[in-house]
């Protein structure tokens, strides 16, 4: 069902930020070309960036399950990181240049209709990130991209990572509402069906370049209330 | 002692919110009477805001020393007025009104010099409410004052209220400094030596009126790193 009209009651608005705010592949691809590129190392950077990305599920996963307590995203990045180094031939990289390498993920651009969109939709709707990065991460990606958020919201309140309820439903409890006056925003289907199942709504942008040409969703692959091609159309959608 | 130049490796600043950067006791007055002067209801609006604060302290501090669990500064707000309003010979207002009366802690005013500072002082450090106060309560006086926050740290995130160390720890940990790097900025003097226990700077900023004239601290009673008459005067100080 796609609601063809702003659904009444709706207070707040969460969003993924990986992939649904921010082209993480780009963006760590190029930091990592940066750092590493003028040190004289050769490597396939989207690559690079897509390797370093593929550890990032099962580092959250271990702590998903309890197998491990909570720690911030920034961590699990550099657990990640130290892991897949050898596959490229990264092996005595010093500890600053792993330290400035991990900060590559604070310093993503953000899809060019995110600023505006966000504004726009500032003025209707409290706005949140409701993201599995860590808070000094987000607020790093707010500075850089100008993103006017009410709050930092997200696993790091929760102490926890989507799609476990509790961080949606940490989100909500923070700006005292219900799920059904609160809607997840983002470019994963995954995500939004956690959400749907708590009683949030939902919106899906299509973010179909995310892993590169043609691999993102192009459109949801379950029921959401609100399809959208970027935030600016959300906007329109939603009377902002 | 006070520092004549910005301190070396300063990143972010820690606010207080009540008294130091919002005039919560003309604020409550005016919405009290707003709410309740137009019900007919008659009494001395600046005392009803006294009576009501009066009874803050001590419903935080059965959270702090463990006899109750955390709760958010919403709810305690809400019982200490059923406390107060028989001493005002208020007796049947229904919850509604409660709601409303309640709510006028969400809508408070900022001293003048507050979102012209916050906005110079945000361009050299981080900056953030480290308040007793909960999220949505911060989010609201945000929106109402234009307080450009870069996060909403303080006591909802701790899961316990000031001046507990781990109120100030949370919000240091938040940001990935350490307290070192963190100064908190209050018009209260033990507020800021409970910050600067545990390494933080502090800045003291005088909000000598904040109970009615002549009743707030004109300067700090301990050591701080920087005394300033308002926000602006402490941007000077900081060369922002």
């Amino acid at each position: 069902m796609v609601a063809e009209a702003p659904i009444l009651g709706l207070r707040a608005l969460f969003f993924d930020v990986f992939g649904t705010l921010v082209d993480w592949r780009a963006s760590v691809a190029r930091e990592a070309q940066n750092i590493l590129g003028t040190r004289g190392h050769r490597l396939d950077w989207q690559a690079f960036a897509d390797a370093w990305r593929s550890e990032y599920q099962p580092g959250m996963e271990e702590v998903r399950t309890g197998r491990q307590p909570f720690v911030k995203l920034d961590l699990l990045h550099r657990r990640n990181l130290e892991r897949i180094l050898p596959h490229f031939g990264l092996r005595e990289l010093s500890d600053d240049i792993l330290r400035e390498l991990n900060l590559a993920w604070h310093r993503l651009d953000a899809w060019p209709d995110v600023p505006s969109g966000l504004t726009r939709l500032k003025t209707k709707f409290l706005i949140a990130p409701v993201s599995n990065g860590n808070i000094a991460l987000m607020v790093d990606l707010a500075r850089r991209n100008n993103l006017p958020w009410d709050a930092i919201l997200g696993a790091e309140i929760a102490r926890d990572f989507k799609p476990k309820p509790g961080v949606y439903l940490a989100a909500c409890d923070a700006f005292d509402l219900k799920p059904a006056q609160c809607m997840m925003v983002a470019a994963h289907s995954n995500d939004l069906a956690a959400a749907a199942r708590l009683g949030l709504r939902t919106a899906h942008i299509a973010r179909p370049h995310e892993y590169g040409l043609n691999t993102g969703e192009p459109k949801p692959t379950v029921p959401v209330d609100y399809v959208a091609e970027s935030l600016l159309g959300l906007a329109e959608q939603l009377g902002a």
